[in-house]
């Protein structure tokens, strides 16, 4: 059998090197690609539809999809509209601001965002976090005025950071969430929210504005006596029925508009019930008189200086990057539906484009929601249209109908942020992390319950954490396997997998798995020699054949750094000093580079590098022959 | 031809699948194998030969090792003693301490090291940032009980720090200090050490007690007005001298001895000459006088309260882990020139121990010095002894000798310091960086310059950053391959690495290098997509034959979580849905249990999974055959 010479890639210069390198960083998704050779008018007119992909589907659009859109547009809008007034209270903002966000934001989405089903607006996790670590240093019953500066001013640096990530083609960044941290991150701030809701649910007048689940439980138990039983009666009415109607919409995909009608049913119901008790009893929390009129600018809100300027970062940092991974992971899974892909990078500007224009507009953090998309793609929204239906719907709403709401009662918020907030706790998602993956599962727990007891930032850099901890660990102390021969062919593998792989005397064939790396070149170094004793001890015992070479598959070893080089250049040392052959078999492109540059390649000498482990056995005990 | 089956590990119990991780990740060197099946009388005195390596070497030790032993233990003496004393002054400690630190540790090693060459003592860098880092906040001159309060507390906390290293068995925490990191950290504190000897050297008298290489800079050149010419004359013609013999010794390694000597030698000539210009000029600054005896206990000075704890924990940190990196360092070096490996950890916790019963006894921070354990093998060195030997010869003089040193100019000291650290000016290696590995070069720069100009924490995390970053990086953009079949053979190889590889029609043949982690499952996933893209219209381009099966070489994907299980499902659907098979090939053990745990084994059926890709091809393809 004849042996195949062990290449090196071909000769490129560093720069070019470098040049691949950070376009497989930062452009791996290759966007200019349709530039390729056009004219320039072509190149602008691609140019344009990159950064407007309104221009994309624009032109085809026709009155057959205009008709599915406004229909979905207007079953979103019966969703929105409570969902806003909702989530803006989560933030502990005027019911106001949450309209105003579903008018503005959408219409700029509409124009740059990319994603046919994604519904813009405000969000559940987003809201309550704002409104959380804000509150932790600023009341808004207080100091409305500045609270509301730093509302806007959170909502302009999320939508500079965004934005930034996406142009900067840095969105890879979230990938560092893993779905993992996010289950139990989502849990956790679901919990929190949804007891907080008791709030409005029981009617409680002081309550905690703090986070966490001890102080939570203990102004729910501590204020009993400002329950009121007509509002506990109403929200507990309330609750069962949006949670049926939720219900019925799981087990049947079909009555979908059961629990997107639900909301602003239960809105109108509880609205006229409170309406007509309004003379007998006041005991009912209401929203009160809400403002006529359409978004005031803001944007001389926005506050740049102060002691409170750090802290308007911080926030903006966490509620960007959570309402981002939000968005996109929405919009990836509408897109994975129709087997096309979203740009990351693109929706990320999109987003940021659209909060930095929301915080200028009154407007708070907006992203894409998943309740709403989904009832949007199931109500059979086509495109952006189904957006700018939702805004001027809601724009009709903010111009007419602001008067209808005065009676509201807080209670049906309430009920409907817990039924918007208690599908992310996906108690199944935790049961399948366990039995796949333990360490997933620890970072998922740690994250929910850091969120839980600690506070949200904590909660999510402990998660995070875990999740870079892994890695490194997986690093640092890499699987080696030994390999045996399947009889019969040229394929060598796992001998604990694989009963029936034999090992071939007087060789020790082992597999690395992993990069050789400054973090794990000790460890495989003594893990190498240790596999070495363990296997003389073994021919010791059963006098077998002498070991006389040890070939390291380099197949899964994918990159080599310079303590890397030192270490497999060190190990041959000690090998040939105890008489033992080092041997190489297949080793990648750039590794085999890095061994040619750094002298190394030549120690090994001709016959100490291989294509194959099976061409390394077969020319190696030949090489025997000869001798007695 | 046959088609192998794909087989799954054999089952472990979570319990014993978690017990052989752990045991990897914290007993990969498997410390208890000599301790199996032995009566309980051996396993005593193997486990008092563990802790103790003294009673391991102790009884086979006779008259012929201890004759070298002493040679060696003389030489090495004669090199600690000026050494001890500058590096203390380094420490901005008195000088006696240097000599009390020569004393008590090395008798400590030499029961619990592990090591025969290592030669203990204070050691150059970790001197060098406990004084500065303890200066910048108190100062020796204003409060020198405080500062030897917090001198000695670091050196306890190193020592515990270190012990509990070794004993907890995470010695591969210093393999996260990267050698690229190391060489330029080295090469930046030698930088600093040596202008800051510039004050012995001219006789400066206000000298900064700052790190940073500007403010030296400027009070090296604005108190030129201190500079004595005679300071300056002798410093000058010593450093010459010292430079010269380290030079000749570097040349011919016969010739060790010469730089060996050199330092005493220029110790007794420089106070000689001192002592006689004694009544002619005193513009040359002495040690002075010196307190005669031995180590005075210090434990009741130890500082476990007040303002300064942390920063004492602080300093021990990093002067703990920086002394243990090099002590292990040379320890490994000099035990792989005899083709033995030294335990990390044990070797640790000698080095814990030896730094907390050093700091109960006036002793500062310790380590294996380089410079030090050279001599001693090249005196030919045989065993621990020659540490014995050495503080034996200390206490000599501590008792007898300390008299003569009273003339001793502090003009030699700086000149032996900077023979001393020069050597860790490594700039061969920072161009060998370069050649092989342009981001680990960039690491060893970044902490050079980190440590030369803001501050070696900050230096130090710099580098640390960087080094995990890399890895990070490495997995968030893995390398992925188009393979090719290498005529005649089974082999696939990377078609940009072999020019004869040639692509299979209507097959696409991916090579994954990497792990699929939630930090790269995103970007594989667009990774593929794309690659298919280019391959449709490559094929278009020139009708080939329609593309029909995808293959996935899992060879190097060494792990899978939840995240990349999704991504492999959502792959497998989108590409279905475009009618396209996708097929993985040689998964390996832990990747193909994941599979099977989350269902998605099942998915991929039968003709899913193959061993190798050769198979994979042939099977599918023969699949075809039928079809017309």
């Amino acid at each position: 059998m004849e042996i195949h010479k062990v290449e090196l890639p071909p000769q490129r210069s560093t720069f070019h090197k470098l040049k691949q390198r950070l376009s497989e960083i930062f452009f791996p998704d290759d966007p200019f690609y349709p530039f390729k050779n056009q004219t320039f008018f072509t190149k602008f007119i691609l140019g344009l539809q990159y950064l407007f992909p309104i221009f994309q589907w624009g032109p085809q659009y026709n009155l057959r999809l205009l008709r599915s859109d406004l229909i979905s547009g207007l079953t979103i809008t019966s969703l929105a509209i409570p969902q806003g007034i909702s989530y803006a209270k989560l933030a502990n903002l005027p019911p106001i601001i949450g309209l105003y966000s579903s008018f503005v934001p959408p219409l700029i989405y509409s124009m740059f965002g990319s994603s046919k089903h994604l519904c813009v607006g405000p969000v559940s996790i987003a809201s309550m976090i704002m409104g959380s670590m804000l509150s932790e240093s600023v009341s808004f019953t207080q100091q409305p005025t500045l609270y509301l500066k730093l509302a806007f001013t959170a909502t302009f640096f999320a939508g500079l950071f965004q934005a930034s990530l996406g142009i900067f083609r840095l969105g890879f960044i979230i990938d560092f969430l893993s779905k993992a941290t996010l289950i139990g991150f989502m849990a956790g701030a679901a919990v929190i929210v949804s007891l907080q809701q008791l709030k409005s649910l029981l009617g409680i007048v002081h309550f905690t504005n703090k986070m966490q689940i001890v102080p939570v439980l203990i102004s729910v138990f501590k204020q009993k006596n400002e329950w009121s039983w007509q509002t506990v009666l109403l929200g507990f009415f309330l609750l069962v029925f949006l949670l049926t109607t939720r219900y019925i919409s799981l087990k049947k995909p079909k009555l979908f508009w059961v629990s997107a009608a639900a909301p602003l049913t239960s809105v109108i119901l509880s609205t006229i019930l409170v309406f007509l008790l309004r003379n007998k009893t006041n005991a009912i929390a209401v929203i009160g008189a809400l403002p006529k009129g359409i978004n005031p600018p803001s944007a001389n809100l926005l506050y740049f200086s102060g002691p409170f300027l750090t802290l308007a970062i911080k926030v903006g940092l966490i509620i960007g990057i959570l309402s981002l991974t939000e968005g996109i992971a929405v919009g990836r899974t509408f897109a994975a539906l129709h087997n096309d892909q979203i740009d990351g990078n693109k929706e990320m500007i999109a987003i940021g484009v659209m909060n930095i224009a929301g915080s200028c507009s009154s407007c708070f953090v907006t992203s894409g929601s998943f309740s709403r998309s989904a009832v949007n793609y199931n109500a059979g929204g086509k495109s952006a249209v189904s957006n700018i239906v939702m805004s001027a719907a809601v724009v009709v709403t903010l111009l007419l109908l602001m008067p209808l709401f005065h009676y509201t009662p807080n209670a049906v918020l309430g009920a409907i942020i817990i039924t918007a907030v208690i599908g992310l706790i996906d108690y199944q998602a935790v049961f399948k992390l366990w039995k796949v993956d333990k360490l997933d599962c620890l970072a998922c727990l740690c994250s929910f319950f850091g969120v839980l007891f600690i506070s949200v930032p904590v909660g999510l850099s402990i998660a995070v954490g875990i999740s870079v901890f892994k890695i490194l660990l997986h690093v640092s102390r890499p699987n080696t396997l030994v390999l045996g021969n399947i009889p019969g062919t040229n394929i060598f593998h796992n001998v604990n997998q694989y009963k029936e792989a034999l090992r071939i005397p007087s060789f020790l064939i082992l597999g690395i798995e992993s990069p050789i790396y400054f973090a794990n070149s000790n460890y495989l170094q003594e893990r190498i020699l240790r596999f070495i004793r363990e296997e003389e001890e073994h021919i010791i015992a059963n006098n077998g054949s002498t070991l006389k070479c040890i070939i390291l598959d380099m197949t899964a070893v994918t990159a080599i750094d310079t303590s890397g080089l030192d270490t497999l250049c060190e190990l041959r040392k000690t090998l040939e000093k105890r008489s033992l052959k080092l041997v190489l078999a297949n080793p990648v492109g750039n590794v085999l580079e890095k061994l040619h540059q750094s002298k190394n390649l030549d120690n090994f000498g001709l016959r100490g590098v291989y294509l194959t482990v099976g061409e390394a056995v077969t020319d190696i005990s030949s090489s025997w022959k000869p001798q007695p």
